[in-house]
Formats: C-alpha cells, structure tokens, sequence
C-alpha cells in the first residue's frame, strides 16, 4: 500500500480545488471528535486505517454464531469480557445486534434503547419516538406508545445520534437496569469513557415488574390523563459508576433541583397538567410537579409549548443551568438504557 | 438461581419507594395483555421466565441457515410446519426474517406486510406509510408509493403495532394471497387466535397480475385521479379460515354495509371523489362509491377530512357500528397480508 | 408444477372479477418497468419465474460469510467479480448488506448511501433525510445532521425509491468515490444500465479528508450560515463512465449552466442565503451562488421556498429545462454513493 500514500501526495497538489485556500470556517464547531478528524488528516494515519483488520473482524465475526437471548447469557456462556456489538435472538428467533456493556459491576448488560433529543424545538414532531411525532394531540394520549410496545427503530452504533429500540426491550427477562447519558454522537467504543453520567440498580426491582420496562410500561402506563401528580411509579436507589448524587443534582436546573432527590431512578412520573413521563433518570420527585423539566419520554399530550423526548428541558431558554433548564450537557446528551 | 428470588423478596420492601401504596389507577387500560402482565407479576413466574431456554433458541437459529426464497419454500424443502419466525433471501441475496404460516390450508404462507392505523385521526401524517406521510395533497397523487415500489419498514415482532413491509412483498413470485385482522398489539405468538378475521384465495389469481401486490399495483396504481369508481382493480373469492360473510359485514359500518357485497378481496378501488384505495378486504363493492369507510391504504389525495391508512374508519366518530365507521374491533386491528 | 399452470387457466374466467371488462385506464403512467409488468402477465411467464432458483440462491447465501469491510476487501479477498449484494463488517462489528460495484474502473466500490427526492413539493418534510424533516428553520442549522452522524435507514434494494444510509457511509475508510444518478424505482439488477450519469474520481482525494463523507463533512459541516458562497468544500476531477461533461450540463437549468464548470464533484457548497448544500454532483460552482438549483442535500435552514433533498431543482416549476429548474431526468433519479 506505500506507494498509494506516493501517489496521493504528488497528485493532492494538482487536483483539488478549494473555494477558498483557507480550510472553511467553522466557528460554530464543538464536536468532541474534531480532534479525532484532525489527526486523521495526515495521510499516514489514513492509510494506517485504511487497512482492514482481518483477524480482528474475524473474531467479531464469530460473535455472530452465538445463541443467546442477552449480554448476560453471552458473558455465561461464551465468557466474553470485552465491551462491544453481539448478536442476541429474542424468544421468537429475531436475531439482531447489539451493544454489551460486559465490565460494569460483573458485566452482561444489554444496551436495549436509546432516548435521543434531535430538536429541543420540536413539539412532538418527526424524531420524538419515545413522546409522539403526531404533534401535541390530547386525543392521542399515549403518542407513539413506544414505551409500550415492540416497535423497533435505529441501529446500535447510531444510539447517541438517533432514538434507538430493539427487541431486547420487550424480550429480555431482566432484574436490573444501568443507565448511561452519552454526550450525542460520540462513537460506541468511546461512551463508556465519555458518559457524563453512568448508574445502575442492584436491587432486582424489575422481577417485580415483569421483568423489563415494556411490561413495566403496561402497569405504569405512559400516558396522559391517567392519573395526578401522585400517581407516580417506582422510584429504585441506584449505584452510581460514573458520577455521584451532587453531579446528578447539578446536571438539571436550579428549579428542578429543589423538586427531586437525586440518587433513585424513577419511572412514569405524572406533572400537574396530568401528562405522563416514562423515566426520571437518576433523581426522585419529592415535591412540586413540574416533572417535564427532569423527566424523559412521554405520552402524546403536554402544555402547548412542552411534549418530546425532553418534554421541557430548555423551557427557561437560556442555553441551561437557568431556572427549569437542564443543563446543556444533560440536554445534548443520549439516555441509554441497558437490562441484565 | 434460587437464592436470587429469596434475595428479591427481602430486598423488595425495604428499597423499592412508591409514590402512593396502591397502584397507579388506570381506568383506560383496555390492553388485552394486562392478563398476561398480572401473572407475570409473581416472582415464582418471572423467574422462570427468566431463565433462557437455549435448546429452543438453538432450534430456532437453526433456520437462519435455511436457503429459501418463501415459506412455501421452507415448508418444502425443510419439511417445516411450526409457525414462526424464518429466515428468507430475496432472488439479490437480500437475507431477511419474517413470521411463516405453516398451518392454514397446508401452510407455506408469508407474511410480507401489515397495515397499521397508528392514529385515527391523523390525515396522512406521519406513520401513515400505505398511504402518505405529506399531507393530504393532491400534488402528490402516489402520496409515499409504498404499494408499488420497494422500500421495506418495519419488523415481524412488531407488524401489529406499526406499519411492516418486507423484501417478499416485491421479491416472491405467488399465487394467492392470505389476510389476518389481528387486534394492535398482540404478540406473534398469539396473532393466530386472536385474528377477529382470517381468509385466503385459492384460486390462484396472482398468476395473473404479476405474481405479488407490487407487480399487480404497477398495473391498477394506488393513485389519484387515475380513474373513476368504476374503474377498480380485479374482486377475488375468498375462503375464511375464521369468520364467515356474516361477521365481515358487521364489523364495517351499517351504511357500509349496503356497499359491499362480503366474500370477496378486491384490490384498487376508487371512490366518488377519485381517491384510491389499494385493498378492500373481505369485500366487494357493489353499489355506491364511498369505498373509503371500508378500504385501506391509499394514494396521496382525499376528501379533506379524509386521508390516512385507514382512510375513514371514523366518518361518524361514534366509536364504531354507527352510520360510516367501521367497528372499534376493525379500527383497532392491524391487517396482515401473507403470500402462497 | 405443471398442473398449476392449467388449473389457473381454468379458474380464471370462472372467478376473477372486474369493475369493468377493460383494464383500468392509466394515462399517468410511465414507469419505466411497464414493460417488464406487461411481460410477466403471460401464465408462462410467471410460471417460470415461480420456481425459486435454490443454486443461484446458495450460491448468494455463500456472500453473508465473507468477513471484509469493504466491497474492496472483497473483491481483493474472495476474488468475486460479479455487481451485486454482499455482507459487510464495521470494524466495531456490525453486520450489514449492500450493493458492490465489482466492474466499473476495476471495481470495489460500496453503495454507502443514496440521496432520493421523495416530494419535490415538501420543504424539509418526512423523507428529506439527507437536509431537515424539521421544516425549514433556523434554529436548527445542521437539519437533521445525517452527513455527520452514525444514524442508518433504508435498505439497498429500496436505495433507489428512498433514501439509504448504511454502516459503511462512517466505517469505511476510502480514497476514491463514485457517483451514479439511477431513474428512481429502478431495480439493483437495472441500475447500471438505467444510469443517466455515473462517474468516478482516481485522485484518491477522501485520503486529505479522513477517508469518508462522514469525515469530510465534520471539517466542511453542512450547516446553515457556517459560512458564506466563497467558503466552499473541496471540487475534485471526475472521469466519467456514463455521459460527459456536456450531457453533465444539460441535466441542469439553463441558468444554472451559467454558474458552474462540469466535470467535477463539489462538497459543502453555501449559497447566497447562506444556506449549505452537501454535494453538487458532476460540477463545480464558478459564478454566482445560486447553488440551491444544481447542488443536493443540506443543513435545516433555506430561502423559505426552498429546502429539500434537491433544495430548489423545481424553482420555475416549469417540468424542467427552464430557467432554473433542472431536468426532469435528474429530479427524478435518485443519487447513489460509492466508496472505493
């Protein structure tokens, strides 16, 4: 391959052709990955990535031969260690990929879902998977009802750029749940090191509750009008792997802050205009009822200018940390929500 | 794993934090599942639940191996006859899974779509797939196409909750078609008995127009505009597999009713203000060209208050069996077509 | 198989049942695979094309085990020389099928994406992927992001009814591309033939910009007001397979052959309004900035009439060839993205 990277450098000069001899400007650029592309641009190092990697290909090749129906099964049977893309196959034979979180706390936990904001401005428009994506509509109480039914959509290594669901989430028998906030669009082999936010539960809650979120889901339904502000589900102590209660408190705004008790995840949370939230991620309603501002998913109907996947989380609109706003990391952030 | 379910009972009560210590009130929960989630609720039955039954799960990735191009395929080759998840390629290598019939009239039937009503009231919006997701719009008479073209959405395990549209639908070459009226929601396992309506042909009509639904819209286009009422696509005979004429009439509107004569599938039909449908099922318009209370799917193009999957189910908004709307039991079931 | 066929015969007079005797009149149609619809309606025909072919079949089936991250790696690997599908592997592990040309220029190069023009009247609506679904606005400058992130739709059979985006379009690391505009709805097995415009670059240019769009876009971000007309990407070279540089200037309106020079391939062009489209395909912009007519894809935010995966190619409505507009040919084709 070494005289291609000859070849390149004497024909670069001559053939390309930029609008302007300066690189564009792009002051507006804050990707965490720039630094990624920037060391990318020397040619050495796009030929030293240029090259595939047979043998490691191979090894995640045969991962595809597995038969098991989660991470879990997989770290008994086959004894994987390593982070990464397995294949699982549901009850019925699905076979699909995922990720597996194989080092937190004894490992075997399977990446089932992703909850994504792809526009703080939508109202329950086109990407609000886990609220409704038929605009803010009391006659469609529970939106999408994606917490509640085996609808799948996107691709693992997307998680962090899109809204994510497999048939893990209504076919694994879990006890647990972890949960990951993702800075979005960071590659799958960095989340674990990027997570601004990482926990998990150790007390078996979900065999209380059939077992995962979608049947979870169908006794706690996510949806408007079915109950009041005290009408919540269960809230779950957690153990944190990255971050801690004060790092929790201060990832949602000042207002909300005086609301909750970080340090549980709570599930279907209900606000004072009755519409219903399907996760609190790493904190517990204690009084008020302004959960739009903290909680995650929902059904299809909200105040006017609230429903989505955040419903609320930039209500104050002042780039976060003000007021009800969550801060801009909590924001820009994919929650990712794993079993074992 | 035994010593997990004494650690759950013990753990549960002193960690597991509710908002109020009765359930949440659900008045609205009509899911015919909740029976299933109400058992599943004890610890003895989630614990076997579990525990993944991997000779199972080895006898079903055993057909990911299968080489077949349909489930008559399967059925022949493999000897097959459980209904369920199988492995198919299209004539380009394209592998796919998807739900085999294996039992109804000697079986070999696949399922290669499901037209799903996500929300009644949406007029062409997002989700409506069978017909547009542009709004009502008659510039754009083919609304999204689906019928005809060979975009593919969706997954097996959710073809009742969500729009599905597989590689067979354009890829396998057949004779006669099969239809399921399964209520939203229900699992693949029990989609057979819980069908409200089951019917197939057997007079081998797909010879004619092409061997599938694709090949046979390029000839009746779902389109409007493309002709009058009188004007609509071939009516075939049907033999039910549950259901008679009787319940078919029934479960459309009383003024429907005096349309359409029951026992028949009819494909592209049209109504009196030239919107097209793509498939009547169970019927054949007779007289009157109101055909949108009681066919699916359709082109870009309708009456304003129209539009949509299920075009008007709803007409009258009295929750069914009153003047134009169809039953709530046919609004609320996904229509799955097989090909043989 | 026989006994088929001559059952079908009789038992088509007796039970197929028009609306009326003549076919269904379709003055709108002209798809361009009427012909072979036609053909097909002969019993003999689709007899025949009812048999699966299993050795054909085995011999596709044998492709899902190659273990190669590229249409490169399999062409270099297992010797194959035949356009069709194939298995790739990322190098996280994940699984995916696509389209490898394996004849033009030497072959190797892997389908990663095409750009389709769903609604030439939508303006950042459901289907415009490759610019915004969000409608036109400003306050989301990047649209829905896509040429910068991991998310994946659409699958290679569909790539010329919709839009496509696989796993390769961020894992391949790449030195050339190749571009082929295919008739939209044509079938994988047409598509080169069916091409009205297919060229190539062999400046190994993607080696200066990390190897893949995904990449490149990050340091040139298809994202409004990031820059003004001036501020353009990089144009390179092409040699063309089908057409030249005259038949390139002829696709486009009459005014826009004013603005630009064919013969190239232009990343991230801005157009006066500040706008950014992704790629203006087969030309470079030389005068003017009027790039929204001739240039494909682009961030969330456009002059109020425009926005779209071809942001404005129907600007003077006139069916193409006038004034701005571009020909019918080329709104009508879908973009397909190779890497080699």
């Amino acid at each position: 391959m070494l005289h291609h990277t000859v070849l390149v450098v004497l024909v670069v000069w001559m053939t390309v052709d930029h609008a302007s001899s300066a690189a564009a400007p792009s002051p507006q650029i804050e990707d965490e990955e720039l630094s990624h592309t920037e060391a990318a641009n020397t040619v050495e190092m796009t030929e030293k990535l240029n090259s595939t990697n047979f043998e490691q290909l191979e090894k995640l090749r045969i991962r595809s031969t597995y038969v098991a129906r989660s991470c879990n099964d997989i770290k008994d049977r086959y004894n994987e260690q390593e982070d990464g893309l397995y294949s699982l196959t549901t009850a019925n034979g699905m076979v699909y990929q995922t990720f597996c979180d194989m080092t937190t706390a004894g490992g075997g936990w399977t990446l089932v879902a992703s909850v994504h904001e792809n526009s703080i401005y939508g109202r329950c428009t086109v990407g609000d998977r886990w609220s409704s994506q038929q605009g803010n509509n009391a006659d469609l109480p529970d939106g999408d009802g994606n917490w509640s039914n085996r609808n799948t959509f996107g691709a693992a290594e997307g998680a962090t750029s899109d809204d994510f669901k497999n048939p893990g989430y209504y076919d694994i028998v879990a006890q647990d749940m972890s949960v990951w906030h993702v800075p979005n669009n960071f590659p799958l082999e960095h989340w674990n090191l990027a997570a601004i936010l990482r926990y998990h539960t150790e007390n078996r809650f979900l065999h209380l509750y059939g077992g995962n979120l979608f049947q979870l889901f169908k006794q706690y339904p996510v949806r408007y009008n079915v109950g009041s502000c005290s009408n919540r589900g269960p809230s779950v102590p957690i153990v944190y792997d990255h971050g801690d209660r004060e790092s929790t408190r201060i990832l949602y705004g000042p207002n909300s802050r005086t609301e909750f008790e970080p340090g549980f995840i709570t599930f279907r949370a209900i606000n004072k205009e009755r519409a219903a939230m399907a996760i609190c991620s790493g904190v517990k309603p204690i009084t008020g009822c302004n959960t739009e501002h903290y909680c995650i998913g929902g059904g299809g109907y909200f105040h006017p200018e609230q429903c989505g996947d955040f419903p609320s989380f930039d209500w104050d609109r002042l780039e976060g940390e003000q007021g009800w706003s969550a801060s801009k990391e909590m924001t820009e952030a994919a929650v990712l929500l794993f079993y074992r």
